[in-house]
């Protein structure tokens, strides 16, 4: 029951964040292909954006090795 | 029992603020590669955004992690 | 069971919270975009608007906490 | 049992008031950055509609802390 | 399980009222962005909205603390 | 058992007389906004159509009453 | 056993009859705001089709009594 | 079992029967505002219609009932 | 379980049915609509597609009888 | 649990077959709106669209008849 | 269980076949009443098209009778 | 359950591949009856990408065929 | 219940495999329906892009594989 | 249950990382459809953004193979 509880979590967050980094990533290749002079901005702004979305899903990973390995 | 409650909180937490992240970056970069000039504005409201959102599914983080090392 | 009661309610506020306040903010976020003049009014109403919103699910996290803590 | 039922009529209370808060909040940002000069009378009628909306919640909230505290 | 059960027609006449009061209430406010001058006629028509759609949630909140105070 | 069956019905009910009545509302603000000088007819029209969207939840509330005081 | 047969059809019949005559209610007070002058028309199809709708809906309802008062 | 069984489908019956229906009308009931000098085919279309739509609903009421008295 | 598979087959046929005839009804009556003179080839058509559609759910009717009265 | 088996099947083919023919058929309404000249070609296509489209359903309805009669 | 699991398969399949084919179909029924001279052209991608989408699941048919006759 | 879980795998196969393959042949249909004259560079990818999509699941189908024959 | 496992896993890689597939190359079957001259550009993407989609669903077959001939 | 906790965990990795890689790639075939000069500065942000998504459903990857070998 533990290793499927750790799986459901693990499951939803990569889920969670696999869309989530494809929506700002698609953005901004719209982006660049609308504008390509700016694409320094907008990449900078995709790199914060990703790393600030997989903040959660990264404690959520951890938490479930956590549950892998010590219980 | 005790994991699996803490799992589905995390998991939902996890996949709110990854999805509601993604929205408010996506529309940060469209208007960066609408306006590149008032990009710091736009940058000051995403990072003001994303801490709002970040609030309630880092206190389920911390129920979670409460449930995982005191039970 | 009681745990997974309070996790289920704290899951549904934390979804619900992260959601909305993602959809105010990015109403916030492309206002600014379109009138960059008028960005003191936007900022004002977002933060209230936030505030509105996070009302009812701190009260679910208080009584999520009040489970787990009592019983 | 009763926790149960208390946590997912709070849990839909909560959900149901932040995406409902929302929908209201993020027209009204809309409309004031499209005339900013008739913020007053918005706001207004944001403030009462959010009064409004929190109405049925509120009471669901107070249904769920007298299970909590009396069974 | 009685609490089960009131806790679920309660949990969704809370949803519905939320969710229809916000409809209501949105396009009201839009419609106050587009026409400042007619905002007394749409707050009217409001009020009696709201008044006609709280109807049969408030019935089952009567409903549910019929069933949580006599049983 | 009884009560469970009479809160899916009152609950189902009261969803779709608030979301019904909801949708109707907001059509009639709209056309409101956008005419003013023939708010009489759309307001006639409203009452008769919240009348005719009520008559069945009304008999379902009636029919969940009937199963609570009699069971 | 049979209640909750009873409670589901009445519940899915006020669901549906609740959706549907809300939509032609909403199309018809869309009609009105556009054309006032041919109001009469269109209130007597309203009136019919709401009568058509609610036929089936009314059968259930019968049913359901049906099944009440004689098991 | 039985009730249950006849119950889901003049439950379903129903459901489809009047959202069906609400389609076909709400269409009529546009194309009167928009031409209504040729009201009369359109209502002759839409009584034709609404009759070939309910005929297999009808036949799933007969089927409930025939369950509901001869069991 | 006989009852109860005949009325899932009977209940998603009558479903399918009436929102598949209810579609291509009303696109006759937008045709008709908008072209009252070729009102003879659009009823022609309406009649040979309802006629189609209702084939498998008239053979699932039938499907339906036989277990309600052979079994 | 065979006649289960069998209902499912069947059931899902005539919702398969049922929307399908409803949305070839609306098309084609549609095409003979727009250009009732070549109404010839048209329905020929269907003919053929309905019956490529019935080929499996039918096929399914062998199987679940095959299941009724022989066990 | 075996004839459950041919049932769930075949009826899957016949869901996807008989929609991907509709909506194959109905893209040809737009083409030659845009383009009454290329339906050569179409009819022929048409065919290929048809016959592409019912591989899969005429495999699954195959695989649902091995079920049926040889258990 | 072995024969199950090969029908759950098999079927989801059968379900994606027939609505992938119409999703690309319909826009190939379409990009002929815009351009007729490219039909041979639209064919040559459609034929690519129906085999492409095609890959997985009829490695699927191997799988379920095993299980079949084997266990 | 391995069988099960493998069963969903591959399942639910194939139907994402299937679809993600499908998306891709239905948008290069439009790009060169637009620009036929700029036909190699895109087939070079869409050959890249398909292989990084089938990169996660082929480990999980090789992972399903492992499943069915160890245990 | 160890493997079926890995299979949903895999599963879901494997479905988000497909639909989340297609969104991403069929955004730069349409990119490059439209603008085919930039097309090196679209390909770079496509394989830095599959790399990004494709993060975290290896580590999940990762987490099933060592429940697969190790339990």
């Amino acid at each position: 029951m533990n290793l499927l509880a750790a799986a459901i979590a693990i499951g939803l967050a990569a889920l969670g964040a696999s869309l989530g980094n494809a929506w700002v990533i698609q953005r901004t290749v719209e982006g660049i292909a609308r504008q390509p002079e700016s694409r320094g901005f907008l990449q900078t702004t995709m790199f914060i954006g990703v790393g600030l979305i997989e903040a959660l899903p990264i404690i959520v990973a951890v938490f479930a090795f956590i549950i892998l390995f010590t219980k």
